[in-house]
């Protein structure tokens, strides 16, 4: 069981979200950062020209003097990656690939760029007729059912995990790749008899609804469903769980979360910022947006009307 | 006449207007800076403790950074007033108090808070009924009549200029104060037999329209129509002028400009950024959204559907 509950976690460890936790954390709000900032793709910059005043940093320089500033006022910090998220009377519960779980009253959704599709065959076709993103959403139409989670990854197994409240016949099917699970997850996992298979998934096939998936070996694995879970949980991932409103921008086909000016998502408590809400993907506005955000947490948190941090 | 027409100028130059600038710089758009930052909110800050990376610089300290590392990529600054600005054949005019003019295919307006009222007893009950905001939308209908312009500044001695072109009965009212007016315009006004009168305005009487002024030496002052152009041009001048959309803030009944996701204001080629778009008035906030106008610009200017400054 958690311990304390946090005033905020704010997930990710990029600009927006590094830019959240310093207001946050001067507001004295208990303040959890779970994200790994190496993970950022800011770390790729050699020289920051358009972020005013630190022109000559690299993106890891900027990463690095960021996290020095907050720790000056105390926020917490878990490089641990987010496997879960669930919303319980107003309470936020967020489970991590350690197996450990930890409350707040708010969250700040800071998880970066959307992934890009898995470009398997018939999936857009298939998607809602045996093709899922969500247990959580979905999981309970699959009672006592032959179901596959895609994907060799913490996110991958934390849907296994909470797929066994419902079926007992699960199949972890990696894609082609070595499965990469924390120990404590594979420990919950070995006990619930979920088997593996390491194919990679070429199609899926079924007249109008999933009948089963073709892998590159030419095996024909029946199914009745599948949940797919492939690389790092999203933002998506976390607008499915949490039934968050999304938005797709037509240009690429991609989707982000919808917030107001304020950062604010449709559900109470819960906001957002950075890549994920769409828009450029420049730090400045990152970090606008995790100010606007924390601001928002700042005021909801302490039950205030208006709050400027004047500095 | 301008011997240039700039891509963009922007109004300001505080945090919002200078990370506008040092975008629309680095994507070589010829840029106009027009604002004094020594006018920014932001010089009284002491220390920077929520501005991720620069925590030790003072106010002051960013602003001077922040314009080195802008006159790297060759924008034009001008400290100059702006007083007015006009929109026509998608090209919009800025002029300063110096009785320059700069054309330019887009405006980013960053001009800070918006002012208050001026507190005059029967301002908001006579609005419209005589007493009006903007010399270029109501100005018309005073043909040959007798008017007041209410301020001392570069900005009264603009809407008094503008105001001649339909009556020579004017004058400035400058509100117990001395006229504060640039030679530029001084000259211009001295041409146009304006009147001065230094009383302060405690009243606007008048039934069911204006009819006099009360100053508080006790004179009562007969006119057909009254301009308020108190202070500096406000970006809700600027929005009376170019007939931009603005919303007022319930709470404090202060009007902002509206601005869309991405910086544009209700008029093509028109961007906003700051505090004038409303919202909290950090750092990271104006950054964040000056960096949204300028890319808006710059996909603008250039005609693209997208662009990120990718350091």
């Amino acid at each position: 069981m958690p311990n304390q509950v946090y005033d905020t976690i704010i997930i990710g460890a990029g600009p927006a979200a590094l830019s959240a936790a310093v207001f946050t954390a001067r507001a004295n709000l208990k303040t959890l950062v779970l994200g790994n900032p190496r993970k950022s793709m800011l770390c790729s910059a050699v020289s920051l020209g358009n972020y005013l005043c630190t022109d000559k940093m690299s993106g890891q320089e900027w990463l690095d003097n960021a996290l020095l500033q907050i720790k000056k006022y105390k926020a917490n910090f878990n490089q641990d990656e987010v496997v879960n998220i669930t919303k319980k009377d107003s309470l936020f519960t967020v489970k991590s690939a350690s197996n450990e779980t930890f409350e707040s009253k708010t969250i700040i959704i800071c998880a970066g760029v959307s992934i890009k599709q898995s470009g398997i065959k018939n999936q857009n076709r298939l998607i809602g007729k045996g093709i899922h993103t969500c247990v959580a959403c979905d999981g309970y139409n699959y009672k006592n059912k032959r179901v596959a989670i895609i994907g060799n990854t913490n996110y991958a197994a934390e849907e296994a995990i909470e797929l066994t409240s419902f079926t007992k016949d699960i199949t972890i099917i990696t894609n082609g790749k070595e499965p990469e699970i924390s120990p404590k997850l594979k420990e919950v996992l070995r006990k619930s008899n979920a088997k593996y298979d390491k194919g990679r998934v070429m199609e899926f096939a079924g007249e109008n609804k999933l009948e089963k998936i073709i892998t590159n070996d030419g095996k024909e694995l029946k199914f009745e469903g599948v949940f797919m879970a492939l690389g790092t949980i999203t933002a998506l991932a976390f607008a499915d769980k949490l039934a968050l409103d999304t938005l797709e921008n037509p240009s690429n086909n991609e989707k982000y979360l919808v917030i107001d000016k304020e950062g604010r998502t449709s559900l109470e408590g819960c906001y957002a910022a950075g890549a994920c809400v769409g828009g450029n993907t420049q730090i400045a506005k990152s970090v606008g947006e995790g100010c606007n955000a924390a601001i928002s947490v700042i005021k909801f948190v302490k039950g205030l009307d208006n709050y400027n941090d004047l500095t």
